[in-house]
């Protein structure tokens, strides 16, 4: 019998809008002015009542996906079958990077989409650090999505160097510590530019010139800003990325990851998993290995097709909806909420574990509760308040600028008050 | 101009059957006894005229494929959206491996559905020297799928060890050499099971028991034996085990491969792309990697879940035909069509490139022929019959027992023969 089992019953019948509660008039305003207000009919909407605050996860199904899926099932693998290879599969995940590129500042021929974000991570960081003898050590932070400091780990241990994970202080990257510890010694630095839990997001363009200053290489992990932060690799002259395409982008559950490798770096890297997909004439079946020129040397096997095609509307719709555009309905969404926490939930014993400024926080909000693993559930199951829970005591909110309102974060704030106040015991 | 063009064109107006042609009445008596006869209305048939005979490279789409996509997309990820992962995704490849086990002779737990095969090649490649000390050699052959050389090779380099890929006589396995070159210094033997040109296929408890009596490990790729051929790895002792199944498995383009590992192995190999998938509290997200117990401890990142979800309809058909009787028409349309070239084929220049012995002979088999590049885009472009070529001089002539019947093996046989004779300058 779990604690909250045991408490008064949330009484949700009444699910909202609440236009008596501060800040519900701002709301309308906000969303009465919202150039991007007609983006949310591009995505299905299962529920009325429901609040999908979790994007940062996996973003919501664009209306085209299906419709591209039963064109690439039906016709495609049913009725060209293998022709289907010829007729658009080979060259899909460089259109699909092609067609991303823009959304990371990235130039034509720099992007791919294969694999998962932990594949695309361990390849480039492998590539780096034989790229840099000499160099002894990989850095990163304690606020790096856990899953990558498993894989640098994993590289420090097949490279022979070493792994140092700078502590922060649980939101805001380590700014400082990181200047201290790059150094002539420092093969590779990896980071996520918007962290998973606080949302803290690196100033890429400074923490690459520190890199580049020391020589060291950066792989930015950008799973959490991608289509939600306008990212400009060619001006920060970031080495090499990674991120995933199914949190802001909408690309569906786990569609493959992108990896961008700098044009000039790609002739000086080996891709340590080579395959027939990154060989300079892969129908050739030769046993010597001969690696492409361009970003298909970082391929390796098979793509999962019906993955890789439905990821497609995604991209084209925040393309299409304009990143500047995005970013500032995203600023305007997290400034509000963390408003109307300040109003109506810090009383309640919420605090904000992202940081305050707007422009190094990313596209989600945290916010502590010593009861955000029960609350998130009864947000969840009781209140239609999709957020999710990370350990031990935050609870993410995740805004996309694409298809949610400001009246349904007033509205989901509400809910959270209601469900708050049903766990104080009567 | 490409030389082609300046011969007779082929009038394939009549497209067949030919029942005048020896063979005919044989054909029709074997697809009227065939009791695997019914499977033939479980797959999308795109054109009445089509000939499809490169399932060994993309097998048909299952008619049950559609549905299950479509719930996946409408109904899991654009109306449950993120709460699909606790309602079924999460174990999705756990539970797809635990249907695939029957047909490798693998027991629940051993076998998982992620990445691509070379992915899983590489990771399952580098444990296995990782966990054998001291020796310095991996051992292939030349009939191995070249991308798995290069990443043998790949595996070897990070490792230090020296990769040996013995010589064949082009067709059969080296099993000779094979038995001389692995000894105490050998840390690996990877190999096809059946290789992807000749189709030759190894005696897996043969070669597996010569490795061990030396103390290497094996890791056999099944890409084009899994839903082919009876494997039995329990009974072999197989150690590790990839392969691909969008072959004979029907599993859709680029469908996520699978990866064994046998039980009592799993404990004592380290994933080397460890990530959170695979530890012991994934939800923690500690920054300490503890591998979790079990087969899942080989999981990497998030999978391309549409992608997987396409496959089961592939493995629930293959189960239920029965892999004895699958393996046992196989065997027959090999013969048949072996048959059928010696009458018909041969005196117009081909030749058998597949070994004679079907028992050592997979479910495709090679014909080598002086234009072989050019006939082959004849019979797809011209005579509907979707082979494939091979450089120099093979054309691969595939054979699904699931959903090819007899009579269409004769119909391809009578195609090319007129296809053949029209190659020859009037």
């Amino acid at each position: 019998m779990y604690l909250w089992h045991n408490l008064r019953a949330v009484n949700l019948s009444d699910l909202g809008p609440y236009p008596a509660a501060a800040g519900y008039d701002l709301a309308r305003r906000l969303d009465a002015h919202d150039p991007l207000g007609e983006y949310r009919q591009r995505f299905v909407r299962p529920d009325p009542d429901l609040i999908y605050l979790d994007g940062n996860s996996l973003g919501m199904l664009p209306k085209d996906a299906p419709a591209i899926l039963r064109e690439v099932v039906d016709h495609q693998w049913g009725r060209r079958l293998i022709r289907s290879w010829e007729e658009g599969w080979w060259d899909l995940q460089l259109k699909l990077g092609d067609l991303l590129a823009p959304l990371l500042g990235a130039n034509r021929g720099e992007v791919m989409i294969s694999d998962s974000t932990s594949v695309n991570l361990y390849k480039l960081a492998m590539a780096a650090v034989a790229a840099q003898p000499g160099r002894s050590r990989i850095i990163t932070d304690d606020l790096n999505f856990p899953t990558d400091v498993y894989i640098l780990g994993g590289v420090a241990k097949a490279t022979g160097t070493d792994l140092e994970v700078l502590p922060s202080d649980g939101v805001h990257g380590p700014v400082d510590e990181l200047t201290r510890a790059i150094d002539s010694d420092t093969a590779l630095v990896a980071l996520s530019h918007t962290t998973f839990k606080s949302g803290y997001t690196y100033d890429l363009g400074h923490i690459t010139r520190i890199a580049h200053d020391n020589g060291a290489l950066v792989l930015w992990d950008c799973s959490h800003s991608v289509g939600a932060i306008p990212i400009d690799f060619e001006a920060a002259g970031v080495d090499l990325a990674v991120g995933c395409t199914y949190k802001y982008l909408n690309g569906g559950p786990g569609s493959p990851a992108f990896l961008y490798v700098r044009h000039d770096l790609q002739a000086r890297l080996d891709n340590p998993i080579s395959a027939w997909w990154g060989h300079a004439d892969p129908f050739s079946f030769t046993l010597e290995f001969e690696p492409v020129t361009g970003i298909r040397r970082f391929h390796t096997g098979t793509m999962p097709v019906l993955s890789l095609a439905a990821l497609e509307p995604g991209i084209r719709v925040a393309n299409e909806a304009g990143i500047e555009q995005i970013r500032k309905k995203s600023i305007q969404m997290g400034e509000f909420f963390v408003q109307q926490c300040q109003t109506h939930l810090e009383p309640l014993g919420f605090r904000l574990l992202s940081p305050r400024d707007p422009q190094r926080r990313g596209s989600h909000v945290a916010l502590g509760h010593d009861q955000a693993s029960h609350l998130t559930k009864e947000l969840i199951n009781r209140a239609k308040v999709l957020v999710d829970f990370r350990t031990p005591d935050s609870i993410r909110f995740g805004f996309s600028a694409l298809y949610n309102s400001f009246v349904e974060i007033h509205t989901a704030v509400q809910r959270t008050v209601r469900v708050a106040r049903s766990l104080i015991p009567s």
